[in-house]
């Protein structure tokens, strides 16, 4: 059967070779990323796959209309969600797939299962033109433990992430989203999410920290980390194991140095007030105008 | 006579809406920002002029097609530029109107002058939409000290702000592009010629050093400074005027504090190298693929 345009109508986000990102979590606001070519289009049991060659980003994978990752600057978030706490733990034992390729080089420790992407069509596709990005997202895939269904939304949106990318039982934890499967907490669209996050966060661990990252294709250009640790003692702000440039060169680092570590905690002041429990939102984030 | 369809056809940014962002500094990505009412539009002797109410963004200055700042997010620039040299100086004398609003709050030293929205209508416009950013619009164009011409476009691009705006005329500078009108030096857009400036400056400064914000409506979510000095000893990283809280809340300081003054300096490990003088750029800079 060979596709006719009637067949495949193509995918709505795309007009007129610039595909565009809206979603109601960032309104008002949408990156475009010019397309050269469409890869991959398919509505799953429980997605809507979209995979394109950008002109100037490399492959893009999105999920229901919102970019996961590209080629060109997934390795920011990647590898600052791994070093963040595996730098801050004194002795790293258990990390998952995609975040032991950056950082430990090990054997995986738990199984890859892909709960949506997994149907053998999909799975070959992606692989094939995502081929760096792909680890990343089967880390975030398994990061479900082997359930399947429409919770998995790839790597913005995998609540489960940190507990299972921690390093120990003990130790420090990423969360993505505890309680709510938000594509992304930045600073200057999710303040009050970020809020609410760090008070649940604070009800089950006693250090809880934010930092975050810049990366152009996350709304508004950055995307934030949530870390908590069960030890009193733990100060993320301060790696426990620091890199040498040798180390830095040797696991072929391309964001995460030791000081990008301890920049990665300071916020400008409208999100610090926050952060330190302050009840108000500055205006400007409340409403758009100053 | 009232405009109709035809004697008015719009601006060509804003389809459906939405004004699109495009601009061949960075290729193939667009931001979008939903239109709420178009406030003005116009075509003047040096540039094209638009200014519209955004549904969340306030309301936006749009010069030939450029995002020059919007109600939301225009602090973060503005305190940046105007702190990252007033805190490195010992003891600041002349600074310029805009700079001084946010810092210092005394009379203007320079006569503002406005090359192209000087003329009675573009000013008045601007100046009823725009109230709290339009201080900030004369801070860049009294930089070229009164000269006339396309080569003002606004904050992005003006070229002589930094040595005019300088403290002192033997303190720290910041360039915003001293020889080359680029609207904005990103680490994830620009980093050659981030390089180039940086050599450039280095050849006349004994001490220059790049640093950043972020911002969501500048090209990939933030936008960088180069700050120059001639006196040898100046260390910009650590602030010689430390600002207590009590301070940063008097100044109604949204963005800037002590501890976002240093980690500004503070870069990802692509953009590190390259500021240490590395000769190459790293892959995933040079080609979308990493």
């Amino acid at each position: 059967a060979s596709p006719g345009p009637t067949m495949e109508p193509g995918p709505p986000a795309i007009r007129e070779g610039w595909f565009r990102e809206t979603c109601s979590l960032w309104p008002g606001q949408a990156m475009s990323l010019q397309v050269d070519e469409l890869l991959h289009h398919q509505r799953s049991r429980y997605q809507e796959i979209l995979v394109f060659r950008s002109k100037t980003y490399g492959n893009v994978l999105v999920l229901d209309g919102v970019i996961q990752c590209t080629e060109r600057d997934e390795f920011s978030y990647q590898e600052m969600i791994a070093n963040l706490p595996l730098c801050s733990h004194p002795s790293p034992r258990k990390v998952s797939e995609g975040v032991s390729r950056l950082r430990v080089r090990g054997p995986p420790l738990f199984k890859v299962s892909l709960p949506d992407l997994y149907n053998p069509e999909g799975k070959e596709t992606l692989t094939s033109s995502l081929s760096p990005v792909w680890i990343s997202v089967t880390a975030f895939a398994l990061s479900l433990g082997g359930g399947r269904g429409s919770s998995f939304r790839g790597p913005r949106e995998a609540p489960v992430l940190g507990k299972r990318a921690a390093p120990s039982p003990d130790g420090p934890h990423v969360l993505t989203s505890p309680h709510h499967p938000s594509p992304g907490e930045c600073q200057w669209l999710h303040l009050d999410l970020i809020k609410e996050m760090r008070q649940f966060c604070k009800s089950l661990f006693p250090v809880v920290e934010y930092a975050y990252c810049t990366i152009p294709t996350y709304p508004s250009g950055q995307i934030g980390f949530m870390l908590c640790s069960k030890t009193p003692s733990t100060n993320f702000r301060e790696p426990v194991q620091q890199l040498t440039q040798e180390q830095v060169e040797k696991m072929s680092l391309k964001y995460y140095n030791s000081d990008i570590h301890r920049a990665a905690f300071v916020l400008p002041e409208f999100a610090r007030k926050v952060s330190a429990g302050r009840p108000a939102l500055p205006c400007a984030l409340r409403s758009p105008r100053v």
